[in-house]
C-alpha cells in the first residue's frame, strides 16, 4: 500500500473480531518490515516474543488490567528490549563496519570496548531508555507492516512490565518494552472516529522557541 | 510509494550534500506524516523544534560531537518530548473521548484526574521515559515519511541533550528525545552498503522463550 494511504488510515484498534486469524506467514513479513528500523549504532536491541498460543495470552491478559484485545486479538507480540547487550554481540554488530567502510578497525576496537564499558557502568533504568529508543522504533514500524498486509494493530502501554518477566520467564539481559496485539477489528460502530489530533503550528516550532 | 519499498530503500545517512535543500512545504508534509504516529492516552507529548538556520545548525553541530551531517544537512529536526503535559492540555486530549465512544464522562474525569496526579508524582527520569515511547513511534515515521518524499534522514543519538535545552532555550516541560537531520545524501560511494542485519529466526521467539 502506498505510504500516506497506509500511515493516514492506520488506527489503534481496541476491539478485535476473536474468530479472524493472522497466518503465521503474514506475522513472519510484519516482523521482518519492523526489523528493518533503525537502531542505535546499529544494535537492533530488540526481541519479539510472539505469543499466540490461547493460554499464552490468557496469562498476559491478566497481566494488562484484563484487556479484552489481548485475547480478542490474534497475536501479541510483546518488543523486549535487549537492554545489557553481551559483549560478543557487540563485536558481532560492528564486525562488518570496517569492510563496509563505515569505521577503519582500529575506531571499531575502541567504539566496542567503550560500549561495552558504558553498559557496565548504566543503571538499570538507563539501559530500559536506551532500549525503548531503538524498540520503540521498531514498534512503530510493525505497525504500518501490518496494516500494509491488512492486519490491525492496537498497542497497549498498560500492561504489569515485571509480571511478564516472570511469568514468560524473560532472561535478566532483556526488558518488556512495548506490546502491540495484531488481528482485525471487530465490525462494530463504536469508536470508529478518530480521536483529535494537534495541528502542525501548535506542535513545530520553526527556529525558535516561542517566548510564552 | 509503497511502503514495503519504501522501508526497505530506507537508510540511515552520514554524508548529506549541503548544496541541496528541502523546501518547507516538504518539511511540513513530512512531519504532518509523523505526527500520524499513535501516542500513550493519545496524548502526542512531541514537539517538533525544526531548525533550518545555519547559525542554529552550526550551534547544534557543536553540541552534537561535531558531525558534519548536522549542518550539511538541510535541516535538523528536534524532537522534544513534552514530558510534563499541562492539565489543561490534558483535558483537551480527553474532550472528545465521551462524545466519539471512547469513554463516558465520568470516566474521563477519573482518568485525567489520575493522569494529572501520576505526573506529579513521577521522577525526571520517568518522565522522560515515557515521552520518550511516544515520540519515538513519531520520529519513525518521521523518517519514513521523509523516504516518502525523496528525503533523506539520519537520526543521532550523540548529542548534548542538556546544552540543547540551555542553547536552544526550551521550555522546562520539554526535553530533546530524538534528532533527526533530513536532507540529500552526498554523492559518495562510502557506507553505501547496508550494515549486517540480524534475522527473524535469531530476533523472534515464537510463544516460548528458549532455555539457553
Amino acid at each position: 500500500m502506498e505510504y500516506i494511504e497506509l500511515n493516514e488510515s492506520r488506527k489503534s484498534v481496541r476491539y478485535f473480531d476473536p474468530e479472524r486469524q493472522v497466518d503465521e506467514d503474514t506475522v513472519r513479513k510484519i516482523i521482518e518490515q519492523a526489523m528493518m528500523a533503525p537502531s542505535s549504532y546499529n544494535m537492533q536491541p530488540w526481541q519479539f516474543l510472539v505469543l499466540r498460543d490461547p493460554a499464552n495470552k490468557q496469562k498476559l491478559r491478566a497481566l494488562a488490567y484484563d484487556q479484552s484485545q489481548v485475547t480478542d486479538a490474534s497475536v501479541a507480540v510483546m518488543i523486549l528490549g535487549y537492554k545489557d547487550p553481551s559483549a560478543e554481540y557487540i563485536d558481532r554488530v560492528f564486525a562488518d563496519w570496517p569492510a563496509k567502510g563505515y569505521m577503519p578497525q582500529e575506531a571499531v576496537t575502541q567504539t566496542t570496548e567503550r560500549l561495552k564499558s558504558n553498559f557496565a557502568g548504566m543503571t538499570e533504568d538507563q539501559k530500559i531508555l536506551w532500549a525503548t529508543r531503538s524498540c520503540n522504533l521498531a514498534g512503530m514500524n510493525l505497525m504500518l507492516a501490518a496494516q500494509n498486509f491488512g492486519v490491525d494493530s492496537g498497542s497497549l502501554e498498560g500492561f504489569d512490565y515485571n509480571g511478564c518477566v516472570e511469568t514468560f520467564k524473560i532472561p535478566k539481559e532483556y526488558y518488556p518494552i512495548m506490546l502491540v496485539v495484531l488481528g482485525h477489528k471487530a465490525d462494530i460502530e463504536e469508536q470508529t472516529e478518530r480521536k483529535m489530533r494537534f495541528g502542525f503550528e501548535e506542535k513545530v516550532w520553526l527556529d525558535e522557541v516561542p517566548t510564552s
